[in-house]
C-alpha cells in the first residue's frame, strides 16, 4: 500500500511530496520527472503561467543512482517565482501581508467556503493551496509508481477526448499501438489521437480566449496489461473503481468519472457484458471491454478504461461576486489565463490513476 | 470520523455491520431500519428474492432506549432462508458443500475475477460476498448517520432519473418540498417526481421481463441544508467530492458518478459559475447550483447534487460463459430476476452519502 | 493488512467483531473460538462473572465448512444473562433505564472522564463499553489471526510473571516446548512455568480476597518462528515494536508494555546485543535474544518476546468518590470480585499480538 | 487528527516532513524549531555527528508570516555534509556507490534484518533510513504540533531519570514550575532536576567513552493542563495509551514504555486509585497520580505522566559479526560515538507525545 502527502502554496517557495510503500530497485530517470511535468504544461489555450512553472524536481530522498532503495521517495520543485510573491508570502518575517489579501472571491474555486471554514478574513491563503497548481507535485510524485508499473509491464495512455462541444472521433477499439502512435504524432498540444479535431478546437480556443472565456471538456485515461485481481469486493472500500474514482474527483474541476461507457451503457438493454473466452495456452479472456476492465471492483485483465469530465475553469470571464470589505458587487481580479487544461487534466488523471494501482501492487 | 465495516454472505447465516464514531444521544428508531430497508426492496421490476429478503433489522449494540450512546453500533440481519442453504455454506460441519459449486462464472459479476484472485476452483464465495445483498446491511448502517444529520437540520431526497432509453423530466429547480411531495405521491416502486414516465418506465419493464432482459439507469441524490465548509481542499484525500465519488462508485453495478451537472458542464463554454449574493441578515448566498454543492471539494452551502449511472444487472439473459471443469462454452445459471434495481442503487448511494457526510461532521 | 472493529456492551444484548483482510482456505474449527475463551475466563481469583460469562461464539460470515473463504468475518457471544439488564439495557423501548444508573464513579475506571467527555449525567454507558469485558470479543476475534499463523508455523506462549509482589522464576532460556510442557502441567488457573510460585500466589490471592484487595502483575508472551523482516523501518508507524505496544497498551489496566528485557538492558553498559552467527545450510542466526526479537521496528528471526504489566483492578475496596447527584462523597458499589485478572490479560495480550503480526504478514 | 510522514537519509541531501491537519493561526517561530533542534544535539556524551549536524530547518509550505495557514506544513533540513557522501548517495549519476558499502552488518541495528527484508547485498540504504538521523526531523515537525498545544495552555517537560545504573532522584510531587526550574538550571547536557547526579553520571560516561562503551537509560516526559476526555475507550484503537505507546515505541533503541508508574502499581495491593474530589468552583479533581493521567484510555485531567526506558546504543564496542562476503566473523566498522543519548531521546519523545496530543485536539 503506498501513502503520499503533497504540500506547497501556489505562490509559496516550493511545492514538496513523500511517497511511501515502493519497493526497493525500481529504476527512475531524472528525465521521467522533467518530461512528464512537460507534457503536463503543454496544452494549447493554456496561459502565461505555464511559462513561469519551470517544475523542475529534484528529489531528497528515496532515490539512489537512479533506483528506489525502500525508503520514502521526497521531491522538491521550487517556485522560481517566489522572490515576486515573498512579501506576503515568507514563512517569516513577510514584509506586508496586506498587498497579498484577496478580498472578492472568485465564484467557482474554494474561496469563499474555504475562506468560511478556516475562519480567514480573505481568500489568499485558500486561493494558494486550492490552486490547481498542486497538481504539478501530484503529477510528480506519480513518476515513482509509474516507474514501478513499468517494471511490471503495465502501460498507459491519457487523452483529450472533448474541449467544449466539440467532441474528438476516437476508436477506442484501436490497439495501444496505434493509440499510442496517434497521440505522439499529434503532440502534446492537444493530446488526442483524432488530428482532424485539432484544427477545429484550436479555433474554438482561440475564439474563447478572445471573449474571455473557458472551456472545459473531457478525457479517457488507459491502463494496460493490469494483472486480474487487484482491488477487492470483500469490502467496500477495497472496490478499486471506488478508489479510482476518488482520486480522480480529487483533481480540482473534475466533477463526473466514469469506467468504462458507463452513461451509454446505463441506457442500454441489451444486458452488454463481456463474453468470457478459453484457450488453452493463454487461459481465460474476453470478448469485449464493456466494463472498462472492472468486474466486482476488480481488474477483470482488461484495459482499464475511465473517463473524466471538466468543468471550465471559472477565472478568465467577468463573474459577479462580492466585496468582502464593503459587502457590494464586485468583480474578482484576473488571474489566470488558461482557456482550457483539459490535457493538463488528462495528465493529473493518469498520474493519481497510477499511484492508485501502484498502491494496490505494493 | 466515522468508520464501518460489514460482513456477510448472500446465503450465510447473516448480514452484519459496525459502524463507529458517532456521538452520543441520537434519537434512533426501530421502524427507521425497517422503513428504509422496506424502501430498499421496492421497485417494480425487482425479482422474488426481494420477498424472501424480509430483512429485520436487529441492533445489538450502541443504541440503549432509542438513543446512541457513542460506543460502536453493531447490527444484524438475519438470513431468513439459511436453512435452504446452510448444507454449502454453514460454518462448520456444512453437510455437502459440493451442491454448492457455480462452476461457470457470469460475465459481468465479480465471479472470474475474484475466482482468480483468491484462488477458489469454483465461484460460490466469490459470488457470495459479492453480490449486491450487501447493500442491504450498507443500507440499515447508515441509518445511525441518518439521524445524526437529521438531528442537524440536514435532509436528502433519492430518486430516478431515467431506465433503460427513457428519461424522466424533472425540474431540478423545484424545492426541496415540492420534490418530496412529488416523490412520496408516485409512491416507491418508482422513486420519481415525473408521474408522467411511469407507465412508460412500467412497459419497458414488461417487455424486458418478457425477454430475459435487465436494464440500467440514472438517479439523483440531493443533500440540503449541508453546512458550509465539509471537506477540504488542504490535501487531495481529504475532498469530499473524492470521498463520494469513492463512496458512490463502490457500489455494484454503478460505474459513473458526477457532481452537479458534470457532462453537460464540461461543454459548456459560458463559464457557468454560482455567483455570490450577499444579504446583511442571512450572509452569504448563490444564485445557482451549477456546482452540485461542491466548490474546491468543500460543501458551499447549496444542496449537493450527486448523479450516478448503473449499468443493467448481468443476470437475466443467457449470457455465453465458459464452464471451469469442461472449459468449454458454457450459459450460466438464471439466478435472478431482477429486470432493474434502480430504485433500489438510488436509496444506497443516498445512504452511503449520508455515511460520508456524517463521517465529515463527527 | 487486517483490520477489525468490536462492538457490544457489558450487558448488552451481544459482543459482536468483524475482522477483515484474511486469505481463503485458514482452516479454523468451532472449539478453537470455545478452548481460547475458556482459557480466558479461568484464572484463580476471579469472580462470578466468569461463570455467567458461557462466551459461547456463533460465527456468522466469512467461515464456510471450517475454512476462511477470504470475505470479513463476523462473530457474536450473545449475553446469556441479558434479560437481567434489558429493562435498562434494550436498544429501543427499555422499561426504565434510571434503574442502570451508576451515579457514583470508580476512580481508576473511565467512569469519570468518559462521562465528562460523552456529556452523559451518570456513568453507565462508559461502563458498559470501557469494560474488560470487551476483551472477549477481542479474544476471540482473535482466532483467526492465530490460525493463519498457525498455518504458517508460527506458534506463541502467554504466561504470567508475577502476580503483586511475588515474582514467578522462569527460565528464558528454555526451549518452547519445555516452556509449553511446564505450563501445560500446572494448568491455566495461573498460566506459569513455575509450579513453586503457585502456592504462594494463591495464599496471597485468598489473603487478598478476604480483605476486599485486588493485585495486579505482570505477564510475558513469546512468538516463535517469525519470519525475518515483518515491520518495517522506512517509516515510524510502520515500525512493529510501535504496533505492538499500542495493542498492548490498548488493553484495560496494563499500563507499560517492553520488548525484551528493556529495563534491564536501560541499566546495563556492557553494551549487549545479539551477535550474529552464520552457518551455511541455515543461513545466518543470533547467539542471544537481548533485543527480544526486534531490531529496527522488524522481526529479526528470533522469539519476539512482549512483558507487560498490569495495575491492580480498581473495584474491589471502598474508594473514596464522590455522589454525582449530591456532590458529597460516597463510595462506588462493589460490583465485581475478580482479585487478580492477570491470566486472563496474558491470554488477551496474546490474542492481540497474534492480530497485529497476522496483519504484517497479510 | 494530524497525519505526518518522514522522509530522508542519514547522508543524503535532506531530511524532510510533511505534516497535515492543524488549523491556522497558530504561531509559531523560526527560534522554535532552531532551539528545540539544538536541545536535541545537546547531551553530555554524545559524539561528533551532532557538531555536523547543524539542523537548521527551512520551512517551505503551511507557515505564513509566522502562522500556520490550515495547509500542510513541510519542512527540510539540508544535510551541510552531503557533498561528502554524494558520490554513494546521490539520487542520480552517482560516481561509485560501491564505496558506500557495508558489508558487516551492526548486530542490534536494523541492519541484517532490513536488508534480508529488502533483497539488498549490504547494509548501506537500511544503516541510511534506519538511522536515529530521523529522528532530528520529527522532532522538527513536532515544533507546529507543540506551538498548538501551546496556545491551548498545554506545557510539557521531558528529563532523564537514569543513565546506566545510576538513578536520578527525582520528587515527582514537585510542581511542573520547580521541575522546570531545576530542569533549566541544570542545563541540556543531562537534562536532569537532580543536580547531584550530574557528577556521577559525568563519571560514568568518561568512563565508558574510554572503554569505548555505550549507555542506555530511562526518562520521563509529563505534559501538563491537557483537557479531560481526550482518546477514547470506544473502540480499541482509539484508545490514547496506545497512542502514546506506538508513538514513544517507534523512536530507535527505545524498548519499553509506561504510563505512570506501571512497574510499580504491577506489585502494590493497595489498590491505589486516584481519589476525586469536588470542589464548586472547580469541579471534579484527583488527589493523587498513580494512573498517570490516563484512565480508561482518555485524559483525567492530571498530568500525563510517561516513561521510557532506552538499551544502550549498539555503536561503540567491538561486537561480534559476520562479513556479508566472506560468510566469516568479522567486526562492524566504528560508525559513531555517542556513549549515551538518553537526553536526545527524551527530547524525540516528548516530540512524538506532543504529535499524538495534538492530533485527537484536531
Amino acid at each position: 500500500m503506498l501513502r503520499y502527502l503533497t504540500a506547497g502554496e501556489s505562490h509559496g517557495s516550493a511545492l514538496t511530496a513523500i511517497l511511501e510503500g515502493l519497493p526497493p530497485n525500481i529504476e527512475i530517470r531524472q528525465e521521467d520527472f522533467d518530461n512528464l511535468l512537460k507534457k503536463r504544461l503543454a496544452g494549447y489555450g493554456r496561459g502565461n503561467r505555464t511559462k513561469i512553472e519551470s517544475d523542475k524536481v529534484e528529489v531528497l530522498s528515496g532515490i539512489v543512482n537512479g533506483k528506489t532503495i525502500g525508503s520514502p521517495i521526497s521531491i522538491i520543485i521550487r517556485n522560481s517565482d517566489f522572490e515576486n510573491h515573498k512579501d506576503y508570502m515568507a514563512p517569516f518575517g513577510a514584509a506586508n501581508v496586506d498587498i497579498g489579501r484577496i478580498d472578492i472571491p472568485l465564484p467557482g474555486h474554494a474561496d469563499l467556503a474555504g475562506m468560511i471554514k478556516y475562519g480567514f478574513d480573505n481568500c489568499r491563503y485558500v486561493r494558494e493551496r486550492a490552486s490547481a497548481r498542486e497538481t504539478a507535485i501530484r503529477t510528480a510524485i506519480s513518476v515513482p509508481a509509474r516507474c514501478f508499473l513499468k517494471s511490471k509491464g503495465i502501460s498507459s495512455l491519457c487523452m483529450v477526448e472533448s474541449i467544449g462541444e466539440l467532441k474528438a472521433n476516437i476508436n477506442f477499439d484501436s490497439s495501444e499501438e496505434d493509440l499510442k502512435r496517434l497521440l505522439i504524432s499529434n503532440g502534446d498540444d492537444f493530446l488526442t489521437p483524432d488530428s482532424d479535431i485539432i484544427p477545429k478546437w484550436k479555433s474554438l480556443i482561440d475564439e474563447c480566449k478572445k471573449q474571455n472565456q473557458s472551456l472545459g471538456g473531457s478525457g479517457v485515461v488507459i491502463f494496460y496489461n493490469l494483472p486480474i485481481g487487484l482491488g477487492s469486493y470483500v469490502e467496500y472500500d477495497k472496490r478499486l473503481d471506488g478508489k479510482i474514482a476518488a482520486a480522480v474527483m480529487s483533481i480540482p474541476a473534475i466533477k463526473g468519472v466514469e469506467i468504462g461507457n458507463a452513461t451509454e451503457l446505463s441506457k442500454n438493454r441489451n444486458n452488454l457484458v463481456d463474453k468470457i473466452n478459453y484457450n488453452k495456452d493463454k487461459g481465460f479472456s474476453r470478448q469485449s471491454n464493456y466494463a472498462g476492465g472492472l468486474e466486482g471492483g476488480m481488474t477483470n485483465g482488461q484495459p482499464l478504461f475511465v473517463r473524466f469530465y471538466m468543468k471550465p475553469l471559472p477565472s478568465n470571464s467577468k463573474v459577479e461576486s462580492i466585496d468582502l470589505i464593503t459587502k457590494k458587487i464586485a468583480y474578482p481580479k484576473y488571474y489566470r489565463s488558461d482557456v482550457q487544461a483539459v490535457t493538463s487534466a488528462a495528465v493529473v488523471v493518469e498520474s493519481v490513476i497510477a499511484l492508485e494501482i501502484a498502491s494496490e501492487m505494493t
